[in-house]
């Protein structure tokens, strides 16, 4: 595969869900840029004589074999975003698996095993706030009755948006026979750290993703005027949460963990009154579950702490939360073995690949990140890199399927 | 004036921007809901035979005499909210006005003087950022171009938002003219505060309003994955945002002054994205100008190690700033003399009345409020007192008029 290949197709997607000024991406599920993502997927399956289908999730499958067969080799990764995030985190997984299909094809290889191609829906959890929900939803890790419920910033529920988009929101749920199909599972990534640049390596395995969740927390007080009320009257969620965010900052330094505050929500939200509530979500990471624990033990006990101090309320709510998941020894060894002794690293992002770890023999293939960003309009990865990946992808699947 | 017949005019406004769930109330200016309310209070002027016209500015005027004669004695508030206010700050001064001019005819008395009746506009600042909108443009304090360009949260300017309401935004600007007539303003508000619960009083005689302003805060950090990025890597604006909420409230405590941080705006605002950038708002006022500028000195210092220490970066923006207010020391003693001897108070918020203040003899009325909150729908006064407090308002201008 040569990069200009990979550019070409790559190149087709760009356009779709570009937020303009700072060069970021919001393709969040469901929602318009999203379903044209999920089109041109589905029109560049069938122009492969991919066979199509969409379990009751979302999430959308192209099948080179016969889809109903068992033991089915798969790949794949998601089309949707964070707000204003990179154009690689998803779509690198969807675009390299359409042209390692292309690289295989013409390696002239005949698979033995059925090879899928999925984009899961929702994996950022960017709109409805559960990471991994299609793949959450397919293992039935997550509740439909719950998922239904889930609703975005403006109030639109799941069911909502599915109804918009012509999906069927009753459908959603466990698909147990479509999970027992999938011998295996192999998601590509670019990389969100730097370690391969370390290595000097374009291509990595991974080894295991941390532990990790994401925790609301709703802090409460009583709005007021900003200019009358006197410090000693106020009851002011916003200094509770100001502390909590130092907190969960200095008990991550502590820990040798990650925590992360990067949305909060006032209301209601003026300058010149105090705040009645404050809404904010802790992202929390750490390499083993006991040190994660401690971490989101540690910042509750210290908001807790200070919103006695302030006369405030404060809760901490879990919305998600991810085990350490350790990917399939010997797959992740067949793997590397066959890409020439690839590095094995682990990671602090969670994945589809994480969630299907649980059910399927699971690995991933991560691609050099120059930048080290993610989550961000400057996460990259060369063209060259990128086509080195497809035929590492294309590599895996030829060793696994064929 | 019977509490009766103060509710019966007060109840025929309240369903004009009620924001639901909260009781709150949501009228920002040139906004649906300020254009009803314009159009209530316009319908209600008519009704009373008084003249109606508008500045340039978008403030309203009605008139019982002659609008182009000299020497008015003028009353009025402003009808727009801050977000999910409560119903009383701003209204209860227009509907007073409304029902002193039905009180003094009732009593048969004719003014020498003009009365007009003021609704200004955007005096919360809660849409386009700077309060008292309305009375700075009116009396130069606002340079128009600058207003022209103001923007909304989505975007709108305020030339815009003008021009969808019928209005032309070449008309803003300074009226010398219409300012010369007025020969004295009297405000009267809800009180923001407990001082008349304290003396058990209905109605007082505002002394002075403490220095004040707010001052936009902008930290800048970059972007990134809250999993995979190490925390001596970041560069995260949320956290030195969190330490300034934090010195202002001890910089407020310590000069015993008033800090307020009630808004706050994360980019890009997702639970897995370090911020890139986040905007707030601070807000502050004290008892004395030298008191105001220690307080916010100590805040941009503070904020400025803090960024320093994190990597990001801090600029401090004035908004808007209003040196202390004395009203007329003469008009002020008149009045709470008519009053039989008003409790006399000052005040930390800030009121058209202040901007007025620097251009005409100018007073203010406080009606009690028991809850003592302010900018949230708990704010409240009886009928009693609201009816007391035009009794007041109108012995006031026959002080002044007759």
């Amino acid at each position: 595969m040569s990069p200009d290949r990979f550019a070409a197709l790559w190149r087709s997607l760009l356009p779709i869900g570009r937020a303009g000024r700072d060069g970021g991406y919001v393709r969040h599920s469901w929602a318009a840029a999203d379903l044209e993502c999920r089109e041109w997927f589905a029109e560049e399956a069938l122009d492969r004589n991919l066979t199509v289908d969409t379990d009751g999730n979302g999430n959308l499958f192209a099948w080179w074999g016969d889809p109903t067969a068992a033991d089915a080799v798969v790949t794949g990764s998601h089309l949707d975003s964070v707000p204003h995030g990179g154009a690689y985190d998803g779509p690198l997984g969807v675009v390299s698996g359409l042209l390692a299909i292309d690289e295989l094809r013409e390696r002239g290889v005949t698979p033995r095993r059925p090879i899928g191609l999925v984009v899961f829906t929702e994996e950022e959890g960017a709109r409805f706030g559960v990471a991994c929900l299609g793949s959450r939803l397919l293992t039935g890790a997550m509740d439909p009755a719950r998922a239904r419920k889930l609703t975005d910033r403006d109030g639109v529920s799941l069911a909502e948006a599915m109804a918009r988009a012509d999906a069927d929101p009753d459908r959603l749920g466990p698909d147990p026979a479509r999970l027992g199909r999938i011998g295996a599972f192999v998601e590509l990534h670019i990389e969100q750290g730097r370690a391969l640049v370390d290595l000097d390596a374009p291509v990595g395995v991974a080894s295991a993703i941390w532990p990790h969740g994401r925790w609301r927390m709703d802090f409460t007080g009583e709005a007021n005027h900003a200019g009358t009320t006197r410090m000693t009257d106020r009851r002011d969620p916003m200094v509770t949460f100001a502390a909590a965010v130092l907190a969960a900052n200095e008990e991550a330094r502590r820990q040798d963990a990650h925590a992360t505050v990067g949305r909060v929500e006032a209301t209601p939200n003026a300058t010149n009154a105090i705040a009645s509530t404050v809404a904010a979500w802790l992202d929390a990471r750490a390499a083993d579950e006991a040190t994660l624990e401690s971490l989101v033990d540690a910042v509750r006990r210290r908001a807790d702490e200070r919103a006695a101090h302030d006369g405030t309320g404060f809760a901490l709510t879990p919305e998600s939360e991810s085990p350490t998941v350790e990917f399939d020894t010997a797959l992740r060894d067949r793997i590397a073995a066959r890409l020439g002794q690839a590095p094995v690293l682990p990671t602090g992002a969670g994945h589809d690949a994480g969630v299907l770890a649980a059910h399927v023999p699971t690995a991933m293939l991560f691609v050099r990140n120059p930048t080290g960003v993610s989550h961000a309009p400057a996460e990259y990865a060369s063209d060259a890199d990128c086509a080195l990946g497809v035929n590492a992808l294309a590599d895996t699947l030829e060793e696994l399927a064929c």
